[in-house]
Parts: C-alpha cells; sequence; structure tokens
C-alpha cells in the first residue's frame, strides 16, 4: 500500500511517499481504507525523532483517520465490510489502508464528510479526557481552556459548553482565534498577549472563580493559573509548550485550596484506556455531533503530497483547529 | 456543663476549666455524655486564633469523642439512649457533653475503650480520606508516608497495609518512632534525619516505584516526592509543615509520568462529606477494628486538667500516636 515515510537522508527529515505492506487485521480489527487523516503536533515530533511511537504500534505516522471498512477480523461483531468508521490510531494514518481495534472505532455520523470525521478522535478524546476522565468536571462549572483555538481547545470549548453546560473562559494570541472561540461557545477570550488573562478573568467573573483550567503552556502560566482556581479547583496539564521551569512556587495553595493538579498525555494510555475512553466520548457527546451541535474545526485540506507544507503551518502555529490529509 | 475554654488574658492562651450550657441535640443528632477526647494539633493552632472553627461550629476546642447517648432528636434511629458511640465533631470536644449528627457517630465495638475509641476519628477518617478519596489507592500499590509515627501516619499505615494489602514505606525522624512503624505494617521505615528517603527507596524498591505518597512536609520533600514517584503517581498534601516555598520547581514530570498532585484538609469539608466518609470508612475499615487488625495508637492519657501538659506534648513533636484526655 502507498504510505508517507520518513526520510533521514537530507539535513532535515522530510515525508517522502513509499511503499509498504499492507497490514492484516487482528482477531477483533478492522481493515479500513483511510479516505482522511488529520494532522498532530506529535507527528512533527516524531519526524525528528523525539516521539517514539508506542510499542507495538505502526511506525507510520497519524493519530486518527476516517475511511471505509474493507475486511473485518473473525471475531468482530460490531462493524461489517464497508461501514464508515473513525477513530484514534496509535499510528498508522498517514497510509492507504489500516487496521484499528473494532472498539476504538466509532461510525461516521451521515451528517460528517470523511474529512470532518478524521478531525475528530485525536483532539476531541483527548479534551475529553482532560475535561471528564482528569478533571471531573461538573455541569454549570467555571472552565478556562487555554489556547482556546488550538484542535485541543476548539474541541474543549465546545464539549465543557455544549455537553457539561458549563461556562467557558478561553485564552488564545490572535484575534480571529479569539473570534473562534466565542463563536464555539466560549463567554470570554482573552488575548493573553495584551492582557494578564487572570486579571481579566478577576474582573469578569470575581477572583478565586475558576472551576477547572486545561493548560498547554506550563510554566509561564503556573502563578496565574493557581491564583485564579478556586475552592477544590483542577489543573489539568495537556502539554507545556511555554516551559516547564517554575521559580519561587508556592504549594501553600494547593492545600488551602484543595487543589488538584495532574498531567496526562493520551498517546501512551495503554489500548483499553482508550477503548473505555472511545466509549465514554461517544455516549457523551455523539448525539450532540449528530445533531450538529458540536462539529470539528477544520483549518484546511491538503492533498497527502503537500504534507511537508502542512507540517509547517502546524510548526508555524497558524492553524485554527484542524489540518487534514486526503487522497491517499 | 463543664468545658475547657481558652484564657487569653496572658501573654499566651491557656487551657482553663469553665461552665457553659449543655448543647441540645437537633432532630437528627445525638447528645452525647464525653468519656475520652483526643487532641489534635489543630487545637494548638485554633487556641493561639489561627484557626477559627467552621461555620456554625461549637468555639470549644475538640474534633472528636467518644462516650454514651445521653439524649436523641426525635428523627434520630439509629441509636439509642445508653449507646456507645464515637466520631468525628467540627469541635466541641473538649467539655462534658457534645452533639452529633447520628450520620457522624459509629457505635464502639465491644473490644475498644472509649479512650481507644476516641483515638480513632480524626487520625483514622483522614488517613481514609487521603489514601482512598483523594489518593484513589488500589490493592497492592507501594505507598509512602511521611511522618509514619504521627497520629495520622499509624492510622494510614495500618489502613494501606491490612486494609488495601499495600507495601507501606514510611519516614519518620527518631529510632523508637520507625520501630513502630515497622509494628503496624510498614515494610521499609527511614530515618529521615540520618538518611535520604528517596535515595534508600531507590535502593531498596528501584526508582519510580512509588504508587502513592501522603505528605505533610511541603516544599522540602517536593523535588524527593515528584522524583520517587511511579507513572500515573499521587502526591497528597495533608499539610506543609516544613515550609510551602519550592526554588526551581520542574513541572515536567507531572506531564511525563502523569502525575496527580492534591491537597486536602478534613476540618473545613461539608458535614455531607464527612458523613460519606464516615459511611465509607465503616464499611472498609471496621471489621478490621473490631478483630484487632487495626489498632488506634495511643501516647499517653491524661486527665482533663492537664491539658495544658497534653499540649505541650503535641508542639514539641513528642507523641507517637494520640494523646488522649479523659476525666471531664
Amino acid at each position: 500500500m502507498k504510505a508517507l515515510l520518513i526520510d533521514n537522508s537530507k539535513e532535515k527529515p522530510e515525508m517522502i511517499p513509499g511503499e509498504v505492506p499492507t497490514p492484516e487485521p487482528g482477531e477483533y480489527e478492522l481493515l479500513v481504507k483511510i479516505e482522511a487523516t488529520a494532522l498532530n503536533r506529535a507527528d512533527l515530533l516524531q519526524k525528528s525523532g523525539n516521539y517514539p511511537p508506542p510499542e507495538g504500534a505502526s511506525t507510520i505516522l497519524g493519530l486518527e483517520m476516517a475511511g471505509v471498512v474493507e475486511e473485518t477480523g473473525p471475531e468482530v461483531t460490531r462493524y461489517d465490510k464497508g461501514d464508515e468508521v473513525f477513530g484514534l490510531l496509535p499510528g498508522g494514518g498517514y497510509a492507504e489502508y489500516c487496521v484499528i481495534h473494532e472498539k476504538m472505532a466509532m461510525h461516521i455520523p451521515e451528517n460528517l464528510s470523511f474529512e470532518e470525521a478524521a478531525a475528530i478522535p485525536e483532539v476531541f478524546l483527548t479534551a475529553f479526557q482532560a475535561l471528564k476522565m482528569l478533571g471531573n468536571i461538573k455541569k454549570n462549572e467555571t472552565v478556562l481552556i487555554h489556547a482556546g483555538a488550538s484542535g485541543v481547545g476548539t474541541a474543549a470549548i465546545q464539549l465543557a459548553n455544549k455537553v457539561f453546560n458549563c461556562r467557558v473562559i478561553t485564552t488564545a494570541g490572535r484575534d480571529e482565534k479569539l473570534e473562534t472561540c466565542l463563536k464555539l461557545g466560549a463567554e470570554l477570550a482573552i488575548n493573553y498577549k495584551k492582557q494578564d488573562f487572570s486579571k481579566v478573568i478577576e474582573k469578569e467573573a470575581g477572583p478565586k472563580s475558576v472551576d477547572l483550567i486545561i493548560d498547554f503552556v506550563g510554566a509561564p502560566y503556573w502563578e496565574n493559573n493557581i491564583a485564579i482556581l478556586t475552592m477544590d479547583g483542577r489543573l489539568i496539564y495537556l502539554s507545556m509548550l511555554g516551559g516547564t521551569g517554575v521559580e519561587n512556587m508556592n504549594l501553600l495553595p494547593i492545600l488551602r485550596k484543595r487543589l488538584t493538579i495532574k498531567g496526562s498525555t493520551l498517546r501512551n494510555r495503554p489500548a483499553e484506556y482508550k477503548m473505555n475512553l472511545t466509549s465514554d466520548f461517544h455516549s457523551y457527546a455523539m448525539d450532540h455531533i449528530e445533531e450538529g451541535i458540536i462539529r470539528p474545526v477544520i483549518h484546511q485540506v491538503f492533498d497527502w503530497h503537500d504534507v511537508e507544507q502542512a507540517h509547517q503551518m502546524i510548526k508555524n502555529n497558524e492553524n485554527t483547529g484542524k489540518i487534514i490529509l486526503t487522497g491517499m
């Protein structure tokens, strides 16, 4: 089958088209003809050799896909040949075919294209994990979502607002990104380059008014995050793109405000965890997706031959929402 | 009724015997003739004016008691006059009588004296909250309990080892305290004054080998605590007696190891939380207490007139286990 492979022969690694054996579905697996895959920042790290795939996973990039079931393993009960499915992958999305455990796959709702379906798994499951499993989100809470226009950010805003009926506050660095956040359901969108987010929140929502924070920034936001959290507040780290070193940290608010601080990535979780997560996400959010209340945010669709251009866009942090590859 | 009151007329506040009105039981409350109460570090803070009681609570010191039901409110169904009960109080233990919601009270098992029963609520419920509710302890994990010879420490060692079948590692500052920890079920007890606990654990149990830490020390242990935690490890703060300021903290392990860091006190939790906690503790641990597998650790029993001497003992950190007051 065709696949995009990493060419390490030049100074910087590059993606090049190649041929590899088509995978064979295991007992509980589906062989899927991929119609669309979506890009993730992790792809760039893996390309540069800094983020090896988990044991047993395909070494081909690509953490999610949408496509058509081509063949089913002997124990598969939920899907048939010809079904349109999408789901999370441990790797292998930048290819013509992939295999996926039937419990990791979801039926594509009628109102979604392959491109839209491919834009869902990684960001929505990551956001759902952060809000529900890690953040223990409860109805009507106030939730602060940093990097609100990122892929996970756009998913988290919608899930927090539409599924959990929460008041959502978000930060982003460009005015058009703030607009997107407001359209998706945020009540307040703060340009972190122009304003101190904690001061704006304190003024608009009150001091210590945030129940749950989803952060991707890390050290630079530590102090303001901790300050704005209320009693029993939770701070969830999905990334620390702004750095990890905090000078002169004060632990006392953790005790005084009974805070919870957690970090997590999704990729290195065991398969069983991801199956449960997929199932939970499905039961909480799929009806909202089918009704068009929640929609994936797509920045641009690229032909798979233009993958380098697409990678560059992510590297430059130019995208609001997901970047899709099609035409494998 | 008789009660110990705070005398602020001298340079340092002192406890003095006094007379106050006997409380009246509410609809769901018991009036209990107190036979024994136990001391807590919080008592000293409250005495010095630094730890005001929660709203609605008695201003009399004393967070736990054991005694005999003298009268029951009209809606009480679980207890009768003459029943021997013990339980957590939001205040009011240093007195002849107290009132307690029936859902906060527990029957005293036959094998326990009033002194022993009074030694249970605060430390065992605090330890249970930390291990189970906050720390999500699972069977066969490795648990590090700092200040293992403290009241909460002795309770946590026993609960972790006897109820949850965990491997318990503990720290303390004196050799006789280490002995106590080992007798209670710790597999490894480290004198933190003589050895770096994280190096000992690394040597004895392996690097990154601890699933759950219960800490009372705070900043001085931060780095070593984080270092010794394994994937999905949890660090629970019940106090930060050693300080709260950490210089040059690195957040990265929180993300990499998917850590959870939480802080909590028990006292300022709402009554409903404490009722649920009492009920959960009862169902998990009471059979172990009735069978004598878990026992409260009592350092010394004082007559209530010697309360100042008893307070001094806590202040000097001399006790291994609880200090009890009787004879009100």
